[in-house]
């Protein structure tokens, strides 16, 4: 079984593509970054559980504090003196959410941390078009990171970087997950709220119109 | 004046490129990174010694702990318990001192701070030939790096990363910064030693043969 690096938040997004990379024969490596995220402390709490429902070793899991994006600060997810902008998941700019290139420091910790263990996949779950339109989920930004693995990394390193879910709507990612039985009950997405979903938050907004168009209740409000 | 990011380790190469930053006419923000390496301690003095000689107020200086390299380690300037090789400067191979993908987080981190404060450039002194051969040095990682920066981050923001000394030998490094006033007699490179340079280690040893070929003594040496 060869081994892939998850890049695992405790969204809806990342457990499918953890369960697609399960899917598909790997063995997982699942790695969290606390970037200072407000709700940092629910969304470790869903790492966690995921962590514990994909039967991961403590050994192959890896929470890293991503401090710089939280010093360099710039985006109300981890500036609580910036107020977070009402859910719009219809703009057209970029929303105050954008935490500054955050996801180039996210692909390089699984690149080091694939390196070291010997992975050659990292699996994350960015979605383009049905998002907030952040400029680093999309896949022009994959394959250009994934060349700079490539010419970055030591001569016996090669890494794929594989984002499964990136031209999928939120519905299309909820019934890929449902079909692999992901464990969406134990994921969390809201940027607001860590005990109830705030329902108004642009994440909340796009997993709301996600369940409703794939015709399915949501597991975490249904409770 | 426009401003620019440098990435100041402390070393002789980034104080180099420092100086040429503030040569061409930028104001200076200086970006230091603690990635846990052994000689830290140090280092960070020298930073904040260069800081204080290039004037930069507080508010342009930034330390940035990148933990998740201490965390993932596999490299023998990370993790004690990983005996350094010996310094040989001709070898072929990638010497344990190659911290896993380290420049990708670093750069991460310059652009996101460069973004934030709205910095055109990014200086570095990575040097390509006349070094270790650690393969997130060289040109094409640096081109590559560049145009992810441009893909993942807002549509007003434009970075170029200029790594000027990335063509030059060491001898031809100390010869423009003497040109320049560097203050190389604040810098650190000993990768083994905080007191005395080990003038052992690979660091040391292209330090060392790069003042010789210069012509000039060391003034971290002489003293």
């Amino acid at each position: 079984m060869s081994l892939a690096v998850v890049a695992l938040s405790g969204g809806m997004d990342s457990c499918v593509a953890a369960s697609i990379a399960k899917n598909e024969g790997y063995k997982l490596a699942l790695l969290h970054a606390d970037y200072g995220q407000l709700t940092e402390a629910r969304e470790r709490r869903a790492f966690d559980e995921l962590a514990d429902h994909f039967d991961v070793p403590s050994h192959k899991r890896l929470v890293v504090p991503l401090q710089a994006l939280k010093l360099i600060g710039g985006s109300s997810l981890t500036t609580a003196s910036i107020p977070m902008e009402n859910g719009n998941i219809d703009r057209d700019n970029l929303p105050n959410t954008y935490v500054p290139f955050r996801n180039a420091h996210l692909l390089a910790t699984c690149v080091s941390w694939a390196e070291v263990i010997g992975a050659g996949e990292i699996f994350v779950g960015f979605v383009e078009h049905d998002s907030s339109g952040y400029p680093d989920c999309g896949v022009a930004f994959v394959k250009a990171f994934e060349t700079v693995a490539n010419i970055g990394t030591g001569i016996n390193t090669n890494v794929a970087i594989k984002a499964p879910l990136i031209d999928m709507t939120k519905a299309e990612i909820i019934i890929a997950g449902m079909s692999l039985g992901a464990p969406l009950h134990l994921t969390w997405s809201c940027y607001k709220s860590e005990t109830i979903p705030c329902g108004q938050c642009d994440s909340c907004l796009l997993r709301l119109r996600g369940f409703e168009q794939a015709g399915y209740i949501d597991p975490i409000t249904a409770k």
